[in-house]
């Protein structure tokens, strides 16, 4: 183990993302950094320190932030790589929404369920509450996560984990069953699809194959242990595993089921993945396997040769991930790495590889597997199939490209 | 399912909880609670929303707040009753500091590993994230958890789950295994014990046997994603997976290798627990099987008889939780609940069961068995092992009382 000093990854990062930021602008005549420090005792051991709180807050010293794409602000992304473990602070949860997050009384709050049923019936939240509930942990993926990596040629290479998918969470999500309230309202064999509506000002709505709500769908009122926060859904929201986040839809007001999907804004304009030969691939529900390494990744700079630790994320839509190979050549050799326990289904795994660095340029990359036995594709692969317009689902190989002075650059499908 | 409008859970705990907090004062000329709730549209989908924030936020109708016991504020303890699933949000987990909460820069943090060892050395935090991490979901608990609840007679009835057993949470916790760092400094076959020493104003210091660091010890930077919270011992503290809280020491700066335990006060005059017969257990460190019905519980109000499901958590130290058992008529028959995956070692587990009420009074009780098969003792079972005047491990089982009106309240050990 490399025990000389290094140049810490969080004071990278702080000095990497203040241009993001628009923030710690130096002030004149002073050292920026330490001007921003909060001071500290210089023996914590003699002073007492404050007592307890009702709410407990972050170290000063830590300032973890999502990021937006533009002034738009219509969806946030979570800062991957200053995340350990598979679980997303609730705070720090990447949100995607189409008419901002709207704000609800949860006393007023109702959800109706109609259409192919025998008992129409509206429930309160206390109504879902009641009802026999379940907690599940699960990944939350947007299917256009990513597309800033979908290109041969032109990618950026000073590109954070979290800029280039952070489009992806973690949460432990509670909720009733949708098949338990679906037997409730008595749904219609005939029934096979159904709509779910939000009540944003964008009336999200899509469509859902009835399986899926006899399967493991939930309605959820519960994140992370707490009732869902508002850019989640609040006070309960539609709660699909392993699917488009999008379908997931936030601030459920309404569900109709109907004998054939309602080919709503959201799946027809939206939603759908253009193919070369013209037609479109729709209803793609499922999110593939995916990985992504989060250490050592863009801002970081190994600061020499010797032992570092690859770590970063995998998942599928479709079960459990049940390997992932890493590669430090660019893809001609692989070696699989270790998974934290627990590896659940449709959820964020964490792996670990240790890795010796020479100390010249190596190409990093990571391939996840999952229990179908499908292996995440390589770019080439991916846009053979799907071409070069489509706008979701870009679950290629990502890489990135460590340099000989140690620096660390986003390599794109590592071509 | 009944489908009469209900009180809300909610609701009754705003009410609840404003004597525990001092807060919510009327004012003069308004009803309270519409001065307080905030505005909404009427419509949320005629309205533009806020758009995405680099932090999110609770929704103004939330209000989730850790309780303290006393002035003095040297703990506060988690709203169990208000949490779904097994994951205490981070900033709700229980704290418990002797000397309040240093203020440490973690540029300037160091850990010290000496005594009986090849090499002393002294890591940087930066030093620690740099080894093979691992990521756990663990339980912490205070070993002092549930003693309001430890009598036979004159228990208040009116108090919450958090007023009663608050003082445990559950977190993923990410580090370096302590057996690493153990291989890295060449720990001597000689060392039986290590002693943890923390750098908050108590000087907080505890001895472990050895093969805990070998066992699953981990020195842990991380909490639920992010870098521990200050309270928890930013920032790198010793988490002990299934040991009584107090010896994971928080803030750590010093372990010393030894062949025998240091007997420092927190392990002679405190954290023993005092027999019957004059002796006392000490290093009494594994946290036994236990379990707290968290809905329904007071301040709550059943509005009529029906289906309500009964909620709680349980948890062992030594592995994990294998049953749980309900009792609805004092402990006279006894139902198994159901367990929501994923049941881990040493961890919150939730548990499950529909329950009818008919009406009438009933005594809510549940029993918790782990791998080892032991099971939850009741109180006079634990009172005639370690007579009235313990001050640790109160993991007897708890009940609770409904009564024919429908309110809840604590019935201590049921007798």
């Amino acid at each position: 183990m490399e025990r000389a000093k290094t140049i810490t990854r969080r004071r990278v990062l702080a000095a990497g993302t203040a241009g993001i930021m628009g923030a710690a602008l130096p002030i004149a005549g002073q050292n920026a950094d330490q001007a921003a420090r909060p001071k500290v005792p210089a023996d914590p051991t003699k002073v007492q320190g404050p007592l307890a709180t009702d709410v407990g807050g972050r170290s000063p010293f830590e300032r973890p932030r999502r990021v937006s794409f533009s002034d738009r602000r219509t969806s946030s992304l979570s800062p991957l790589q200053d995340l350990d473990g598979i679980i997303t602070p609730s705070d720090l949860h990447f949100e995607r929404h189409h008419g901002g997050v709207p704000a609800i009384d949860p006393r007023q709050y109702t959800l109706l369920i109609h259409g192919l049923v025998d008992r129409p019936l509206v429930f309160t939240l206390e109504d879902l509450r009641r009802f026999p509930g379940r907690s599940i942990i699960r990944f939350m993926e947007c299917s256009g996560n990513g597309g800033r990596a979908y290109r041969r040629e032109g990618n950026q290479t000073d590109v954070t984990p979290q800029q280039i998918d952070g489009l992806t969470s973690t949460s432990e999500w509670t909720g009733v069953p949708l098949a338990t309230l679906f037997r409730e309202v008595g749904a219609s064999p005939k029934a096979k699809w159904f709509l779910a509506e939000g009540s944003d000002a964008a009336v999200m709505t899509r469509s859902i194959p009835i399986e899926k709500a006899f399967d493991d769908a939930l309605i959820a009122y519960g994140q992370n242990g707490e009732p869902l926060r508002p850019e989640q859904g609040y006070p309960a929201r539609l709660f699909l595993p392993g699917v488009e986040g999008n379908a997931s839809v936030k601030w459920l007001r309404r569900i109709e089921l109907a004998d054939q999907p309602f080919m709503t804004r959201e799946e027809t304009s939206k939603y759908t993945d253009p193919l070369p030969d013209g037609t479109a691939r729709i209803f793609s529900l499922d999110m593939d396997a995916k990985s992504l390494i989060t250490e050592p990744s863009f801002p970081d700079q190994l600061t020499g040769p010797g032992w570092w630790e690859i770590r970063g994320l995998a998942w599928t839509g479709r079960g459990r991930i049940t390997r992932v190979d890493i590669s430090a050549d660019g893809g001609r050799t692989w070696q699989p790495a270790t998974l934290d326990d627990p590896v659940l289904p449709k959820c964020h795994t964490r792996f670990r590889l240790p890795w010796q660095w020479k100390g010249g340029e190596a190409t990093l990359m990571s391939r996840a597997t999952d229990e179908t036995g499908y292996t995440q594709p390589t770019l080439d692969v991916l846009m053979a199939a799907r071409g070069p317009s489509t706008a979701y689902h870009f679950n290629h190989i990502r890489a990135w490209k460590v340099n000989p002075d140690g620096t660390v650059k986003f390599a794109g499908g590592g071509a």
